[in-house]
């Protein structure tokens, strides 16, 4: 610690993209910030909260290239917590589901920067809701797996046992699986869930590109090929798909998600 | 169908206790509805901002009486909307995660009422945010399963497959689990979960009343008798745990959920 470091930096969740789906109290920190750090999954409308002066800093992926490592976004957020008092890293979704927020916040609190985590509604239920589909439903049994696909591009290896899944969960909330679906589902097929559990893909989910589709499992890998389902999506399998009341989802928010290149 | 209905009924999730985590949607109808129907795990706070001509319904427990039945509250929502253009049923954390929010939005639907759902903040993420738990730790693996000990009780066997679980998920979020904590814990370490898994519960998380214990799984049910633990709580399993920062948990917010007397 070669300095004491005054400002506080706020984890902050935007939620899954429908602006009006923000919390009052990330809506009241974005309106009061000195600085801002926020990367892609984003929809600009609320980086575009922050007041004139604030401090801006994109760290996402541009059309091209990588985005910032994360190491050079933890050093930023370091940086700007020596100037300012109140620094705001706003993440999509919820900043400790899938989104690093644990590992930000350790280094953050290693480097003697106060830090406070700020919970934001995760896409993994918003954008299922946003179709009718209920995460939970007490006939579609008692328990929901949340599970990335993500982490085992990084680790170079499965680190999800979906055989073992698969007789284990009532149902299946898959964030970042589409590179990997075709495996998923026949792992998740070999591990004894039918060809014909009922499945449903949503792109964008709670903005207005919201597109989604109801199949089931055995078909869901070609449909997504076949209808160009691209990230951000998130991928339901199980009973609660059968469950939709299609009328309940509410309008998407005015807003843009950006499409990702590369999942 | 007997009659056309105009009004829309909003099932509005209120969040996990914090007012700050109610979302700018929910906030928006709750100013503006014609009538409230609300529940006992909800803060007064969110119930006073409806306006004084707002007409309040309490579908909760009181002490030492059962709660309205659902095909009460069913019944009044549907009345509701016929004299109302805004009904807002409002529902501690998300109506889609273990809020039954699919079976109102089918019966309203089946009944020709209009209904719309409103994501909110489930407490099994923010309660263990607001002690610094993340639910998520690329460390800790990839998947995280909610899953509710309450349904057990009124189905009179239990649903859940633990020892499979505990071969399967990373880490567990179990919800109105108090009450079976025992035998929940024993069928994990049956499956193979070591007695050492680091395992924490958080009581009335998310408010100025909340407090939280962390342990490890073979002490858990002992644990939570010791500290005369009630509900509502949230039980965290996993290796997820031992990545707390506990210095970035938020300042729980100004309200109070009561203790309910019965899981």
């Amino acid at each position: 610690m070669d300095k004491v470091v005054n400002g506080t930096v706020y984890l902050v969740g935007a939620g899954p993209g429908d602006p009006e789906l923000l919390t009052l109290k990330a809506h009241r920190l974005l309106l009061h910030c000195g600085a801002l750090v926020y990367d892609s999954l984003l929809p600009q409308q609320l980086v575009n909260l922050t007041s004139n002066n604030c401090e801006r800093h994109f760290v996402g992926k541009k059309r091209g290239c990588h985005s910032v490592p994360q190491s050079s976004t933890n050093e930023i957020l370091v940086e700007l917590a020596k100037r300012h008092k109140c620094v705001v890293r706003l993440k999509g979704g919820d900043p400790f589901v899938f989104g690093r927020g644990g590992e930000e916040a350790a280094y953050l609190r290693q480097c003697g920067v106060e830090v406070k985590i700020v919970p934001g509604i995760t896409s993994g239920i918003a954008a299922p809701a946003y179709v009718g589909i209920p995460v939970t439903h007490r006939l579609a049994g008692s328990s929901v797996t949340f599970v990335t696909g993500h982490e085992e591009v990084e680790k170079r290896h499965s680190t999800v046992n979906w055989r073992s899944l698969a007789n284990s969960t009532d149902s299946l909330i898959i964030y970042m699986g589409l590179h990997n679906i075709r495996h998923i589902g026949e792992e998740l097929i070999g591990g004894g869930l039918l060809y014909s559990t009922p499945a449903a893909v949503i792109q964008q989910g709670t903005t207005e590109a919201q597109r989604y589709f109801v199949t089931v499992l055995g078909k869901l890998a070609d449909l997504t090929e076949t209808e160009h389902i691209l990230a951000p999506s998130i991928i339901v399998i199980g009973k609660i798909v059968a469950f939709q009341v299609e009328d309940c989802a509410p309008t998407p928010g005015m807003a843009d998600i950006p499409i990702m290149l590369y999942e």
